[in-house]
């Protein structure tokens, strides 16, 4: 019962209507638009996978909160195994995508969130933790797909919050009484927000007493009143638009930015409110929960960027060239570095006071810096290896008109043994993997931009104690 | 006289009618299509340059054929002097363009081909040295826009073109008479084609003697008899067919794969046509001289790329941070090697035997070689410092929206100074120089693929000279 | 009893009588000699962790062959856990060694000789393990230090051993009765072998059916008659030889090598002999292990890179500098994705069927390559952020002069806080850990060559796996 | 006559009595030392390479100063000519020497002394450039080899040298009276001073009015009163010391400390003295000039650093190795990038007033930082092509020992066409070329550390005007 399938998944959006406006209109059915529902079917076949055996296995847990089996992207990380469990779920999840399915900000979400609103709560007596345990179970309860509002817009970003000319360039409390509280502001790169059930929006940086309006989090349903959701355009709309060209045949992606117009909040879903000294670490948490999850999906989209490469060298007839062999191993080496070390992060993650586990900050951002910077490199070379046709390919319309229709397959041809028609068929898919503007500058800036994630290192990996080893070894004695 | 303005090249475009396809729909006037136009304006800047005082000394030169000022794009390099003057000139232009303008491989096919013609007159007393005089003589006289033709389809990779099963995977003569030749095959990535005036049809690589059909040489005008110019897709199409987010608002680019269905070429126009031995270095001088172009117009390209880093920068509202200026130091750092290394091999340059002089192979095949790998960083790091707005602005059509376009503008602003419109421009011109699939794919495979240049670079090294050099220094005595 | 004191192992070696030679001497007592007792000192002080309270938690573990504590460097990897202890404990000690402590050979080599000497029983009846067994007990209970012996000298390396014009180019049995073996070869870089106080001996490559004479392995003392260790000078002999401008103060390395004239082995010491199918795996689990280890005391060293730059940066005057705090993170995310990734291939061990765990090879080979390739560039950052002084500080008796001592003592000061001798200490032992050339040229060539990372990484892969992954997302159905 | 041969160099240096301590000894006759001599032969070398035919082409230019021949090293550059003719002079000196040859600091002195005490006597009055042309006149006609003096000691890095605690951290002026003035302080890193006549002295930064004491350039007898050079002990010097193993026969490098105990210089030596202003601008001067050298220089040791690894390919039986091809064309991009990059800088050179041409900064900035970063990777390539036996090869006293050494010559053996003698001399020069600190560290830090280079390539780049080529081609009209 607290699995859902495809269908009541699908079923369960029907009872959504969140505002959705799509270059330049507003849009009724948003799931059915030519531009959404390739990640809702990406989202939708995760629902897939928790139902089929070989699925089950890594998208399945118990949960001690409910007792029954609950999605894994639901589930509190109570153990080592649990991130590790985790991260092997993604990884196999990409591999199956071929990009996003949006599911695991949430997840990172609710236990970033969790292990704070505990702290809070034991300083402040305030009651979030039994507010969140009753939203989390909700989520189990109906395995809800929840999307995790952290990226303010931001403003002038040499200024703080309250520091801004516009007040509302951070999400911020506008209004407060007795049933709840009022929001205004606007989150952006909401990865799926419209095919998600729930929002939990989290502050998206530290925040001094100056700011404590801005020190908010809590969850509210993605057709709430006041919530707009603007689609945000990536680079290959014409192909979705026009139902053709588009590699990866069934998913995709879309990131809105959604404005919050004075959005009402009731008490029971808000989870911090005021006590900025708690938002720094929520979204320092998110931020390291959410390098460590890339960890397993870019590496899962890995799998796919070298299997793409590897075969359009076959279909090209150049199996076993030496220079290409050795740009394989180069890829494979990348994509696991940014497993191994998520891997790794999880192995020597430690307890907070919730008894949720935190990942080991130095071993996730590392993941991360290595996907901000070589994941690229990883892309040159598929791209490298498979050959100039990545850039030019004539349209399906033209492989299917009658008169240059035949010219095409006879020109575009490969090797013998491979048609035509799957030799475009995997330049498309590599365009794709290539060009779809919103997964690569995810490399780059999802869960955080390069700086932050080098900050995080530094802050977190003791140089001092290295300073001591260095010196012990030199015969330094300090006074 | 020699010189066209923009509106005679226009003008001139009128009296051309190539067979056109376009996303799977024959076009009659393909100029005017909205995938055509930009690249055309591209086209038609150069020769506003031509006629402007600032643009003539780097485009305008001295012919010693006609004994006119005519266009540096249709001129024999005689000197040194005229390959500096050619790097420089597609710097400047390429930094006024932000991409692509097509008009150097002409110019480079014009070179390559007149060092091997001339050669083949002094081996076989053929006269296609005054042939191609003829013809560059009215390419200048009429200041034509020329395309070389040099990549064909290659089906099997590892077949040669006389092996292949299809024998059309390369471009061969099909019959030749007293009045000419009849040619089959197809070309891709040819930048721009529909723009152009004539065609140089060069060898995509050495040919054998059992390959001798397929080392052939000719002009041929783009609307000739047969030819048919197939538009491929690149990443960016529903901004230029919905005519909004343009992001280089005037200039873009598109490659067509032309197909040669039996053209008939006149012999006065055949440079080539059986004489084997000589396809290959007419491909490789190509090659070195392309490499050498890209080190002029991808530098240029890069300081359109620094400057919108910058930029985004300043409407961030974080100017002066220390780890961005060591990003855009770095990304000079590659640029301005691309640009250095063709300089130098423009100095270090040598004369054939035909007076054409011959860049210095290595050096410009390392300035390809590092655009071949480090440019995507250089696009990487402008993604890193812009920030994560790259990946997902709404449409210009939102921002016009009545109900959302002024919420839009209010949480899409940056810096007070700068207004929300010309931060999302200079957003947008970064998201199509990252993303313009056509662009990023030359980068790479523009003028052959990194591993030629490498080859070639090895090729031309003299490393035994150098391991000499080793012997001495280790006192080691050869018997 | 089965875990020696640190004066205990020295006791013990002074039984051992290896025939040694050092800059063209026969050196009787090896043990004190200066360009020896640096790596001894290293070697013991692994036994002093043992016998500490923080060292054992690393260093001791329970044998479940004697059933008492012992080292871990002498115990078959049973479980993750144990390959997990394993990288960890490298890690603990290489922080406070600096460098190279080399009895992780003999853990490794004990390890995979064992994975296959079980296979061989199984197939050939042999009685191989139980030797091994009844060796590894005795090594227990003694704690006994083990070289691996595996590296040939190889002559001309395009041949096969027994292709090799001279047949002794790698070690082979040239001798057999019912006693045992007599063996001839050479073994280089055997890191310490004069500390150690036996040798396995392994093969170094896969054998063929002709190269059966050559699949040998076998456990002999390191002054068994007929060995002859023979230095192999480094690059700062000058500093030990004169005892001063050490770096490190404690501890170094030496890598002999190791000639077997005419060696008499009794079969109860011989693991192999002539069943040449399985001496590929053999080395390969060997390398894997050892690449796996590299993880562990690589990152180690890398801590003290990173403390010796730190603490320079402080001596110099230049903390929280921006452009030297990016330079620290990027050398922690080498060496944390060193680590991270041999971490990661523990987790993803999995048993074989002698009941020993083979690491997971994708990922152990991954933290070597990134070890091979990156690790120089962590060095080169260290220099570039301490500063010149590395090239070239006078030596310590400048310091010592009368005249002018005072003099440098004046000059050479950093920061008022800092004594000059300790400012050129840092120096020195950076200048150790930079340029000492066996330590970084076992960066690249130890534990095999980074071109045989990839070529593992590529074998165990699953690149077909990985394509259909991408077929299936292109919609490619293959027939 | 004003040309010098070897051995009226070698004559010349006998009447110089510089005082010198080396390890921790005074020493009489410093130039016949084993740690002096290479490098005094390479300096001889250069002499020879003047009177001999080839090496004239490059080394000898006419002087507009005296009216005849005189060594380039000692010329003014008056042309992008002159600059060009440098950076190919030290490429062809380089590849014969293997290392440095020290006279290029004094070239580069000379002309960025010039240029701005040109304009000083623009501004001030004062007669510096009359004194500067006669030391020049004098250094020509004697063909003498000059050192530039540069780098100061420096103290706490955080501090002006006004601020110093001690005053004397960076070299200032004591006293003045109408003779001269008195200097004191200390010079790090003085290649070669020993082998030098004179030293030109400069500041090693910007100075304020408050540093003014510390604005001062003169030109001083290396054997001076007062006078000290300590030899800076580089990694090697064991094989120096015991005459084996050098790994380059002949030459070497070592770079003093000289310390200047309150030296006395006469005006007509004195080039600054107070100018404040222009002490920046003359050492920005020639850190440029000498980025510009190291294009040479750096590029000529490539050359052998990549003849190098190609022999031990040969001598290991590896020759046509694919992936060593490979790492071959990237060892020539980069040191062909550094090369490139100088000539480029030459041919974009610019006037000064002084009639001195100032190098292109960005460019041979740019080529420095490749150096500084990429050069190491040449050299890790470098010992990863050649093999293991880098690390730790037996000496050459061990292959002449009548026990070992025929053993050793068996074993150390690689193709059968190659004697082992030249196979270990091939190894040892590698070794040379990979750990001899003083080169090393000069790859990095010599001529400015790479953040400076970074920081010029930034402040002389003109940002500006490619954020307006970015906001043009936005459509971005700025009010």
């Amino acid at each position: 019962m607290a699995l859902k399938t495809v269908e009541q998944y699908y079923e369960s959006l029907k009872d959504l209507h969140p505002t959705t406006y799509i270059l330049g209109e507003k849009v009724e059915n948003a799931l059915e638009h030519p531009l959404i529902k390739h990640m809702t079917a990406a989202v939708a076949r995760t629902y897939g996978m928790e139902n089929e055996p070989e699925g089950k296995k890594y998208l399945v847990a118990n949960s001690d909160i409910i007792g029954e089996e609950v999605s894994r992207f639901v589930k509190f990380y109570k153990s080592p195994d649990d991130l590790l469990a985790k991260v092997r779920m993604l990884k196999f999840i990409a591999q199956r995508i071929g990009g996003c399915f949006m599911r695991c900000t949430g997840m990172d979400g609710i236990n970033s969130v969790g292990i704070e609103v505990y702290n809070c709560d034991q300083k402040y007596g305030t009651n979030y933790w039994d507010r969140l345990l009753n939203f989390v179970k909700l989520v189990q309860q109906n395995d809800f797909v929840v999307f995790s509002g952290v990226t303010d817009v931001k403003g002038d970003r040499s200024l703080r919050p309250s520091q801004q000319k516009d007040p509302d360039m951070y999400l911020h409390v506008v209004e407060r009484d007795s049933k709840g509280i009022v929001v205004r502001g606007a989150k952006i790169h909401q990865t799926g927000s419209i095919c998600a059930h729930w929002g939990l929006i989290i502050p998206t940086r530290e925040m001094r007493e100056a700011d404590k309006d801005y020190a908010v989090c809590f969850a509210v349903p993605t057709d709430a009143e006041g919530i707009i959701h603007v689609y945000g355009r990536g680079t290959l709309e014409a192909r979705a638009l026009q139902d053709c060209d588009l590699g990866n045949v069934k998913y995709s992606k879309f990131s809105p930015m959604v404005i919050f117009k004075d959005v009402f909040i009731p008490w029971e879903r808000v989870f911090l409110c005021g006590e900025h000294e708690f938002a720094g670490e929520m979204v320092r948490n998110f931020g390291n929960y959410h390098r460590h999850s890339h960890g397993g999906c870019k590496c899962g989209v890995g799998d796919v960027l070298i299997g793409a490469a590897a075969t359009a060298t076959d279909y090209n007839g150049l199996p076993n060239v030496s220079h290409i062999n050795n740009k394989l191993a180069e890829m494979l080496k990348v994509t696991e570095a940014i497993y191994g070390c998520s891997i790794a992060a999880s192995v020597e993650s430690t307890p907070t006071p919730s008894g949720i586990y935190n990942v080991d900050p130095v071993l996730s951002n590392t993941s991360k810096l290595y996907e901000g910077k070589e994941l690229a490199e990883v892309i040159r070379m598929m791209i490298e290896i498979a050959g100039g046709m990545v850039a030019d390919i004539p349209s399906d319309r033209d492989f299917d008109h009658p008169e240059i229709g035949p010219l095409l397959h006879k020109y575009l041809k490969g090797v013998d043994s491979v048609s035509t028609e799957n030799r475009v068929r995997i330049f498309r898919l590599i365009e794709k993997l290539a060009f779809e503007s919103r997964d690569i500058v995810s490399n780059i800036h999802g869960a955080g931009s390069p700086e932050t994630h080098r900050m995080t290192i530094l802050r977190n990996a003791d140089i001092e104690s290295k300073k001591k080893l260095a010196k012990n070894l030199a015969g330094i004695k300090e006074e």
